[in-house]
């Protein structure tokens, strides 16, 4: 292999110096850009925010990849694990020229690179994260742990792409990250593109040394060969500025790693062509040992500062003559004079080291969302359950789902867009008729009994590991270059992925306002195995929060859904598929249950999202004496087995049935684009009758998104209340409140002639209640008026 | 070494088998326990539920442990990974004694066994996985990922304890157990007790292989040595039958990894002795292959079962006559007659097997919060922050809160009882005084520069590791073995643990009604770093959810407090340090800011939790015009700040101020034990003026804790809306409205006197907002009169 010879490498570094002169610049210049006065305090900005810890080694690997892409005319995106390294992106997105032609403003001229570096961390400016502003990001990197999963999921169905992935230190212990490394056993060499895990081992987090650049040689190798892959080390000598040894290292290393890509991806090939099965190979890695805040200040007021922790922010803030002087002389000793020309330009030498067009990492098509198309979708009326009255017919609702989700998966073979996802939950949540269209991905060893029983394939679509986090962060970086996905999980442990929900809903929040990316496809969740039904498991996988979760962020972006039978649930799915920029949650249970609305009914029901249900209803034509409302399977059959009780037993009753299934529209219409005005929220739920709302999750949530609602004050909610074991499934409803019996209760209680003349049936609905617990304790099992209810109307 | 006698070997495995019919017998039978009947199908529970896959393996470790600990008088505890093995640890526990002992109705003879089994999953029975319910659990194993980290908290300062942890494959896949593999980097081989970690790969998940069960066992064993470990292989051969092979394997493998333990912990003290530091050991593991549902049916209708998914769960379900046959067969093969006497106990010379009192692992007093003593506590009130008048004098809260913690530390170092957790951010949150109480724990490498400024030792009391998971499950682990912490963490990314969380409320909340159990120290988080001072991080750093979050856990063990001071944080830590069996979560700034109450002021108000600050009302005497309201200490800024230009502008406006310091106290005290009764609240909150509430989390909080209070329809909140970036203070407030401007405007627009006669007041604050926003956009620093704002009076 050829050494990277002095006239290049030279320029090289050069390139480097001019992206660390404006990293240190954006940091600390308020204006002076060039230092081309002496530099003052009013040159300097007032509030120093920023981390310049981990820029240089951004910086490093970034300019080196540039040789790597220009030599091979390789694709290539840049996943920013340390993510507060924005300074170093902003600057080589500068450099390269994507970023002024993003933002015409931040001209490539003296008075750009003024504006360059005010505006970063600065009010009005941008961010100091890899944020969506910025040009070739697609992962901020504000919260660590994902950036592995995000690379993987970027390269899936990419198979001409590598995704380099710069992890840190400090995110390389966070338990997300440390899981990702597995992602290599679900990458199919020849569909897949590749990725480059590059561990920028820095030494040292916020105060504290790194527990990875604190193992010897010895155990950090047999870590990453444990994980199956084959680490290159670069590693700076004794002396931090002998840069000239460690550009030769840093180059021989890619051009060793691409050349085992390469090699890597024709074995595959000649596997393929052959007929062998793919095997799993070891994919390279590098491992790049630098000095945190390497060519910053050594020392300052006698503090070690490079090579050590104190260089994680902002050196040195407290703005003194001395301190002036010192970042004086450090950002001269990236001699700016040779680096830009005299209008401000990077001299056009280093400039032509940068990629062209696309091939430029800041401006490469599938992070920004250019590369997009619209799934094909099957008629989904083709799925739909038929009955013949409702609440009669049986079925599982995601099991239905799983028959559409597989000709979505099949008519989308060709365009290789599509993935679902989950953690060991495709079988279990009822999708298993997905594994007809595609197999599982598995590229770890195969057994014999595989082949015929358990759908796994090196080209499979269907992505299961046991890591929530991974899974969501596969979805995320597939999502985020463009395609589409579904993800199901248990309902209590999709909280295990919370704060990367956070981090998505931010970006899509963010990217709304981004004229120059392009509206994803939506982040879909079926959240199924839910609280009501947890037979086997009880109290611990007993949690329906996500839905207070969510809806804390922004309106925009968020949508919950409560399909309460099958045909609801496909009419949800169609829709989610097809809809973008959304996160979409939809909770619906995997367990046989009733079906209560052919699928045209479904159509309407769904469209609005929330509607009184005619034939649950006696309220015909007059203003009815309550409502009866509900949301979610489970609840939506106790309150119809409610008002079934209800109408035995008070004929004249004027009950309202109102299901709904979009629980956004119960917001004002200011706090959400779906929320009904006021006029339609009051003609469904009245505003002075008694609302009697059977809820899936914790009922606080009603009166959360109610709270302005005229009316509220009738609101009586039943939901989970954080009881639970395991027990019956009709036992679980009832230790929280929320079956037929108390909610009969409910409106006896609240409909005034009722509490005068039904004394004796609300004893009859508590008497009802103690029969049951006697008869589950003897028999194991609800009873059979219980289990075999059905709507009788 | 000796190898495992043949007498005791098949009294082991007779032992073995006994737990493997009872797990079994839990599953399934509802009568006939013994199987003295032929099996019929009224024998046999009507609802099937539990799990078998994992519980043979569990089981035979466990006769493997009693083994040891009876020859080496080892006091162990079992950290049961795979918590659905729930049937495998009540068995044991039955086997051993302590289950009578504790549920004497369930009694060591045949009635007591016929409870046994048919308790297991049945209603008003017990829980399916390893619950508080069940003996010698600290770690119920729903969620999975945690295992390893509570073992861990669990040895830390317990130096005679080993624990013996059994980490599923399926588990050993999820991100927080990948990385807390690390741990060992933080126990010191002296000072702490021991984790020896089973990692039991039976190859299968719900319905998918494992990876690590399909790695070569080169990778295997690079990965494990990778992080840190010696592992020792136990494996089945060809035949999953030939027993004795593997129990001599068993037993000789665990007479060597004690030796080992034995060796390390020799070494360890040489080490001390002669001054040398303490090496890091190479802490020895096992990793057990063995079939999942082992010596459970090899089929059930032509398909494979043991050593397959398909025994996950019920191995079959459907109880034909075929079925009846098989599981009659199945149980038979476990030779009941020869394990149990006619009285149906477990014959003496087996449960002679068993280790004594409280060396059974069932009945080890740590795990069951028995080893616990409260914290001396030093006087809060030495750390009171001094000054002359209220909102004048700046202090860093969290600093102060610091040094208390400091002398804390200082003052258990003997009990060695308490530890701090935090993910790289002690110096960060300003609790850095706590390092001159005690150092960080570290045993992975030094380097010379440590010692002098990076405050690591072998014996730190302070755990860094930048995963939130581990620090969690390292201080559950701790908490739930009776001793004490805290774990500051940013408030955004406290969310990473969202669902870990969840599992430890829920744990609290189940234990409140298990006598035998001892409460346990609070679990305390300190979140600050929050929402409003991002200044250097941004829109990805900001999120105040996590108190959405924890208010739907159960009232009874949940506590959220919003101190505005260090004076009021001073009163609220020591409070959280006393408590026993709650959540305590404090939110609490981090930045230089004002304070308002002298350390007796705050004592009165923490207590009461909310009341009005008199010094900053005008209604003395009088009914207020409006309510100013606020909770958190930038909020309260705020709010004092509108007061004071209401003051101005409306000298005769009678406004009453009001801090809400405990955010329990604002629901009803029918839904939380420290809600306001409502005459109490009205008499704070009044029943009909405007309530303009400044929060510091999301708004929509303090709507659902007030929706069922007279006068909440006057209530308006401002909170964060989802709206941040890197900008100034003050600018985050006004981006999200809850800046003083608005505040005051908000009350201008709901006084009706001052609606009519305001007008140009309020424009001049609007006017001030655009003028706040230029002047930012200018110099990149709030307005003087902003920044340097003091209470006025």
């Amino acid at each position: 292999m050829a050494q990277l010879g002095k006239s290049l490498m030279d320029k090289m570094h050069a390139y480097w110096r001019a992206a660390n002169y404006l990293s240190v610049g954006q940091i600390y210049l308020l204006d002076n850009p060039l230092l081309r006065q002496p530099l003052q305090r009013e040159h300097i900005k007032p509030r120093l925010m920023g981390h310049w810890g981990t820029t240089p080694g951004l910086n490093f690997i970034y300019v080196h990849l540039n040789r790597v892409i220009n030599a091979r005319k390789q694709p290539m995106i840049y996943i920013t694990g340390p993510g507060h390294g924005g300074p170093g992106l902003v600057a080589n997105s500068w450099l390269e020229g994507s970023y002024s032609e993003i933002y015409p403003n931040v001209s490539q001229d003296y008075e750009g690179l003024r504006k360059l570096c005010k505006q970063f961390s600065f009010p009005g400016g941008i961010p100091s994260h890899v944020a969506p502003e910025t040009p070739g990001s697609m992962h901020e990197g504000g919260e660590l742990g994902y950036s592995v999963s995000h690379a993987y999921g970027a390269v899936f169905d990419n198979p001409e792409l590598v995704a380099a992935c710069v992890v840190g230190d400090g995110e390389a212990e966070t338990g997300p990250l440390a899981t990702s490394w597995h992602s290599n056993k679900f990458l199919n060499p020849l569909r897949d593109g590749v990725v480059l895990p590059i561990l920028h081992l820095n030494g040292y987090k916020i105060a504290n040394p790194t527990v990875l650049a604190r193992l010897s040689t010895d155990e950090l190798t047999k870590l990453f060969e444990g994980y199956g892959y084959k680490p290159h080390y670069v590693e700076i000598g004794k002396d931090p500025d002998d840069f000239a040894a460690i550009h030769r290292k840093m180059a021989a290393t890619l051009d060793t790693v691409m050349d085992e890509i390469a090699s890597i991806k024709a074995r595959a090939l000649r596997e393929e062509k052959s007929g062998r099965p793919l095997s799993r190979p070891k994919w390279p890695m590098i491992i790049l040992k630098t000095p945190k805040g390497w060519t910053g200040p050594k020392e300052i007021d006698g503090k070690k500062v490079e090579g050590y922790w104190r260089s994680h922010q902002v050196p040195f803030s407290d703005m003194t003559p001395g301190h002036i002087a010192a970042l004086e002389t450090w950002l001269k000793s990236y001699q700016p004079d040779e680096l830009f020309t005299e209008s401000g330009e990077l001299r056009p030498d280093l400039a032509a080291l940068a990629p062209r067009g696309e091939l430029r990492m800041s401006a490469n098509p599938h992070v920004h969302g250019l590369v997009s198309r619209d799934l094909k979708m099957p008629d989904f009326r083709d799925y739909a359950v038929a009955f013949d009255k409702p609440g009669n017919k049986v079925a599982e609702a995601t099991r239905v789902m799983g028959k559409f989700l597989r000709d979505v998966m099949r008519d989308n073979m060709d365009a290789q867009n599509f993935r679902i996802f989950g953690p060991d939950e495709t079988a279990s949540n009822r999708w298993g008729d997905v594994l007809d269209a595609s197999a599982k991905v598995w590229l770890a060893d195969y057994k014999p009994e595989d082949e015929t029983n358990d759908h796994l394939s090196t080209d499979g679509r269907v992505m299961e590991i046991l890591s929530e986090h991974t899974c969501q962060g596969w979805l995320e970086g597939y999502l985020l270059t463009g395609r589409h996905g579904f993800f199901s999980c248990y309902e209590a442990f999709i909280h295990v992925i919370d704060s990367m929900f956070n981090q998505h809903a931010k970006w899509l929040k963010t990217t709304l306002d981004i004229p120059w990316r392009r509206p994803l496809p939506s982040l879909n969740y079926l959240l199924t195995s839910h609280v009501w039904r947890q037979d086997h498991n009880g109290f611990s996988h007993q949690d329906p929060g996500f839905l207070d979760h969510v809806v804390n962020k922004r309106a925009e972006v968020i949508r919950v859904y409560l399909p309460a039978d099958a045909n609801m649930l496909l009419v949800t799915t169609d829709h989610c598929l097809r809809s973008r920029h959304h996160v979409n949650v939809v909770v619906a249970g995997k367990q046989p249950a009733l079906q209560y609305l052919t699928i045209d009914q479904a159509i309407k029901h769904c469209t609005k999202g929330v509607g009184i249900w005619d034939w649950a209803s006696t309220d015909a034509g007059v203003e009815p004496d309550v409502v009866i409302a509900c949301a979610g399977d489970v609840p939506t059959m106790e309150a119809l087995a409610a008002t079934d009780l209800l109408r035995q037993h008070f004929p004249d009753l004027k009950v309202r049935f109102v299901n709904v299934v979009d629980l956004m529209t119960l917001q004002p219409k200011s706090e959400h684009p779906h929320g009904l005005d006021d006029h339609e929220y009051e003609s469904i739920f009245t505003t002075d009758k008694p609302v009697v709302f059977a809820f899936h999750g914790y009922p606080w949530l009603i009166h959360r998104l109610t709270y302005r609602r005229c009316g509220q004050e009738n609101m009586h909610v039943r939901g989970y209340v954080e009881e639970g074991t395991t027990t019956t499934p009709f036992d679980m409803v009832v230790m929280n409140r929320v079956d037929r019996y108390t909610l009969a209760i409910d409106v006896i209680d609240r409909v005034e002639k009722l509490t005068r003349t039904g004394a004796h049936v609300r004893q009859a609905f508590e008497d009802k209640l103690i029969e049951h617990k006697s008869y589950i304790h003897t028999h194991g099992d609800d009873m059979p008026e219980i289990k075999n209810w059905a709507w009788p109307y």
